[in-house]
């Protein structure tokens, strides 16, 4: 087996973080058949094609009555179609997260626990989001918001949920502006604590199966930008985890030129210009940041090329808040190089937090 | 360390399989971290640290009341114990396989679902055995034992007990002859039928808790010739996986000489000669495999080390036996770089032997 996995940088791998995708779910020789790929088939080809392939094992599954595999293999393969289309911003943008979306909504029912659809109507648009429950939950149980960010979407936060749900804590995910499913219709803009708060007001109406004063949000990377203003905006969450997040955008020089083409893919801007001045207005959390009084875990790696000058704004504008500031002085963005600890620490916490 | 091992390939690389360790639950980061190590440190010291660490992170989650991540830390630190040893036959041999059994025997209870310890005497030693039964289970379950083989002990199915726990089939894990906790006691012999057989007699007596008309076998390289041995052996078996096993071992020659110093340690011979000819003696399934009547099913790599032309020799002698045979063409020893596709199968196959 060839351990040399750390190839010199393209273009295309310029975004591939190998610890993510593995801690994500993706299989390890999926990682190793699509390096070792042909070099005629594209990178959103190879991973198209496993969609597909996954897809009809899944089918396969079905059919000799193994649900529990079939689910598996459907989530698998959006996952697949997740990491074909996340590094362009093309046709194969929107193919890709069709894909994605078609095959979780196939896996969702089957999951153990399964994700229940909930669609919540808001403005001239509808949120789609998944609760899933603990499984044997007796009554009215916590639950954490978890917020995808600027090119992850609610299907790939699966194995995260995991963590919680085996704690005794319900999930719920979505898509919220320039996201996945909601993208066509809302761009990236800087009210994202309205689609929070939208989600909230649904929990608290579910009261035999979500128990309304125990509501968390934990969101990474610009999902953890999210997470601080949506528990900033809205006293109903409790309890809130920034997982590599950041304060504002004033300068986006330390961006990948890869992250500047997504930003501007998600704010619909014509050029880089525009898209710096629209992320530069809608992310900046600094004006609300002392409504955040709800405990608050920062959980920040120092080798992030998202500054650590982010976690200090933290401290600065929340000034009501109990902080845990989590920095790992080898972590990458979302310390996704070190494997479960970090997973496991922002679980645990959250899950005391919700429930003790 | 020994230099004779140390030549081209070294033996990390002769042994390690990424696939393998992966999927048996280490994290990648540790793959990595080991990869990338001070060149000043060994692989066994590395490994051995990494369990210390991992043991006092679950001394600290103990603390904090999180039994659920406490004992997973207490799992993987058994892993890297096991995989620090794992390439050596001198006194690292045994100090790993202390570690590894110790920080096992402390997560156990932790687990979720449990491992409930089970000695059962036998002769005069006692076999080291644990129960996992799924959670919620109501009444009598299916219950697969689980066979470790020539370096794999009952602290490694962990990830394959839960894709059958998951399916609502209990799990038993033990050593016998020549493996972790009974290697002192007893060497690797010819009759490990006989301590299949003493795991079925305790299990036919927890009427409240086992199905016993539902018990099952899989075992895994060396295990996969030692579930052939057991099933056709005892017929109480109703249901049999030979995972990347053989039938015989009149020639060893395709062994890498780190597989035949193995033998020869678990053998305790004084010499390769002398392991050679024990292993021929003890390691042939020829004479008893007409004795084995249920459905059996044997995964094979084409591309395994171990020839395919066992699985012929299969197909010639077990002629009382409905055989279903998957081979991979492009699998590895068990398939271990295939990811989860055959371990789904596999797993798949015998919860429907046991439950329909």
């Amino acid at each position: 087996m060839t351990t040399d996995i750390q190839q010199t940088p393209t273009a295309e791998e310029e975004m591939l973080n190998w610890g993510r995708l593995l801690m994500d779910g993706l299989p390890f020789a999926d990682l190793i058949a699509a390096r070792d790929r042909d070099p005629s088939v594209s990178w959103f080809e190879f991973w198209m094609k496993r969609a597909d392939d996954y897809e009809a094992m899944g089918d396969t599954a079905l059919e000799q009555g193994h649900s529990l595999t079939a689910g598996y293999w459907f989530w698998v393969g959006s996952m697949a179609a997740q990491y074909a289309q996340f590094l362009w911003f093309d046709e194969r943008r929107p193919r890709g997260q069709r894909r994605k979306a078609e095959l979780y909504h196939r896996a969702a029912p089957l999951l153990d626990p399964p994700a229940i659809r909930i669609d919540l109507p808001i403005d001239d648009t509808v949120i789609i989001g998944y609760l899933r429950l603990p499984k044997n939950a007796q009554g009215p149980v916590p639950c954490a918001v978890l917020l995808g960010g600027l090119e992850s979407t609610k299907e790939e936060s699966f194995m995260f949920e995991n963590l919680l749900l085996e704690r005794g804590v319900a999930t719920f995910t979505f898509d919220g502006p320039g996201q996945g499913e909601m993208f066509e219709d809302v761009a990236l803009a800087g009210d994202y604590d309205r689609y929070t708060s939208r989600v909230v007001d649904h929990l608290v109406t579910q009261s035999e199966l979500v128990a309304s004063d125990r509501i968390g949000v934990l969101g990474r990377s610009l999902g953890g930008h999210y997470a601080l203003r949506a528990a900033a905006m809205d006293d109903r969450f409790v309890a809130c985890v920034s997982w590599g997040g950041f304060v504002q955008m004033d300068d986006w020089n330390f961006e990948y030129p890869m992250t500047k083409l997504s930003w501007k893919y998600v704010t619909k801007s014509p050029d880089l210009e525009t898209a710096r001045l629209r992320v530069k207005d809608a992310i900046d959390v600094r004006p609300v940041l002392n409504g955040l009084k709800c405990p608050t875990y920062i959980m920040h790696g120092a080798k992030d090329e998202t500054p650590i000058t982010e976690v200090d704004l933290v401290k600065e504008f929340a000034v009501n808040a109990d902080l845990v500031i989590d920095i790992e002085p080898e972590g990458d963005h979302c310390c996704h190089n070190l494997g479960p600890a970090p997973r496991l620490r922002m679980a645990d916490w959250l899950v005391d937090q919700l429930t003790q």
